[in-house]
């Protein structure tokens, strides 16, 4: 063995050294040149852990930008550490590469995970990298900190608190429909601004980290929209053993996704049950609703009550003419 | 939406709940009914963090055991949590799963998990389980807990001390091969029991976390054999700055690995550099060296002294002639 062959390493590592090391700044890490990373939480934190896996051709088009998949990636990690209270401390990225993934591909991904690790205070603390005759996989594991004992559960909403939710519901559904066929967006009446809008809220989802406090601060139950709103919020009364009565009028929709139903008001049903909106629904007690609304406020973040809790389990969204709604499919999945 | 769907939930949902939830009896997996899961570090403590991904046709055979392969993928992880002297905390798992994985696949999968889970105390937290249309994919991150600072890096080892390696090298590597062509066990004039000892090798790996503590306590530098000794070893002395001369004759082997090589002895390549070992070499000061071999003989591991690190850069193997060996390929790499 010739004693330039470990310290220029194999193909692997070279990869890492050249688009995934120059990301790990933060001392932990090591650079990637040890098998492990450290993180030291502050004495009588907890540390909140979450992961989520996206594959090419199920998550994300194959041909989507690498940086969007990236962002995408970390991003609904981040999501799941907002919806819990908790404050992004890093991350650690397993990455499966198909023989064909090229190094300006490579180079894209590397660039998108690093301006939103900047953006969202979330650095890269390791992983693994590997080759797959299969699509490309990313897996995030996200790590958040938060003060001992206060994540903030989907068990926790109790009758006669009000049902909260960031942001707009359903754009990114209809976003994945505009990906599929760019053809609605004529039959839903949409300018080009509102088609943008909404295939961009499925490509790069808008994490609300910045509520992540108040959240943990007001709110009694929570957790983020990912497989969509009615069978997401239908998760969370059922494990807290209430029932939450919406508004359907109410939920937040944005110009564009106001449009479409109203062209074509059976979407109501895509909106409500498509998924990947990443915003943030929670349960919140009357007397703390004006505090976490100024808050939201402060950081931008648009809040809509849109409903209550009472006694029961489950969630009921009710139509103008004072009936149910009932859906083909309340959430998203891929089984 | 009937009130029933949420609570029987998706196809996602119900997989989870029969075959992962009963595994996260940890409080803060809470059952797997959550978005995220918590772990609480004692004060003072560091949280060790690392991710091994394993694909069927890369990392393991497609008709390998389902018991065998979770345990595989939890092992290689649970072995660098060894290596770098920390205590198993806990895991998440990403489980990519293509359409055709069956439930008898899937129960053996979580019998596996579940068997080593307990043996090692290493709980699953939470994780994800996703679709996808390529090979089976198992994504383990495992957390690792040892007092702050305290971590055992590749970077310690100095001038003057002892390279040693716990249990015997080289098996997986030549398991591997009899998968491969079982046609090699009479070449190599091995008997049943050798061949089954070296493809179980491959198969299941051994991770050396009896000794974790030990490591922690007395080794300067350390890392887990899993790319092959050469070339693991080469890394491990190049951020240290050192030189590692090793006597290719202290190597510990096992009996059947011994056959092979007597059988053919160009194998010594295989050995040195095919990995998959999960053996951990460290380095130790001489002073350390009879506390280090009392902790991990009280422990049942073997350890091995097989040469010394001096002033330079790199692993050299010296031969009963005195010369270093020159392999093909140092370490094993995908890339």
């Amino acid at each position: 063995m010739s004693r330039d062959e470990p310290r220029t390493g194999s193909a692997e590592d070279r990869l890492i050294a050249r688009y995934f090391a120059p990301l790990a700044r933060q001392p932990g890490a090591f650079g990637l040149t040890d098998d492990a990373a450290i993180l030291t939480p502050p004495d009588a934190s907890d540390l909140v852990l979450t992961n989520d896996t996206i594959i090419a051709g199920v998550h994300f088009f194959p041909d989507d930008p690498a940086d969007a998949v990236a962002r995408k990636a970390l991003r609904v990690n981040l999501s799941d550490l907002a919806a819990k209270g908790a404050e992004p401390a890093g991350f650690l990225l397993s990455l499966a590469l198909p023989p064909d993934a090229t190094e300006q591909w490579l180079a894209a991904l590397a660039q998108g995970l690093r301006t939103d690790a900047d953006r969202y205070g979330c650095p890269l603390l390791g992983g693994d990298t590997v080759r797959t005759p299969g699509p490309v996989m990313i897996s995030v594991t996200a790590f958040g900190l938060l003060p001992r004992g206060t994540m903030v559960r989907r068990s926790g909403a109790k009758a006669g608190e009000s049902v909260m939710v960031t942001g707009t519901i359903g754009d990114a559904a209809l976003g994945l429909r505009l990906r599929r066929d760019p053809g609605v967006a004529r039959q839903w009446g949409l300018d080009d601004a509102m088609r943008d809008h909404l295939m961009s809220r499925y490509l790069v989802p808008e994490p609300r980290n910045a509520v992540a406090v108040a959240i943990r601060t007001h709110a009694s139950a929570a957790m983020d929209v990912s497989d969509g709103l009615a069978g997401d919020l239908g998760k969370l009364c059922g494990v807290s053993g209430v029932l939450a009565e919406l508004d359907v009028m109410r939920v937040p929709l944005s110009e564009a996704a106001r449009q479409a139903m109203g062209a074509d008001p059976r979407l109501i049903e895509t909106i409500l049950t498509g998924g990947d909106d990443y915003e943030i629904v929670c349960t919140v007690a009357p007397e703390r609703i004006a505090a976490l609304q100024t808050a939201c406020s402060d950081a931008g973040v648009a809040l809509t009550e849109i409903g209550r809790a009472g006694a029961g389990e489950g969630a009921r969204f009710i139509a103008p003419d004072g009936k149910a709604l009932t859906f083909e499919r309340a959430s998203f999945s891929h089984f």
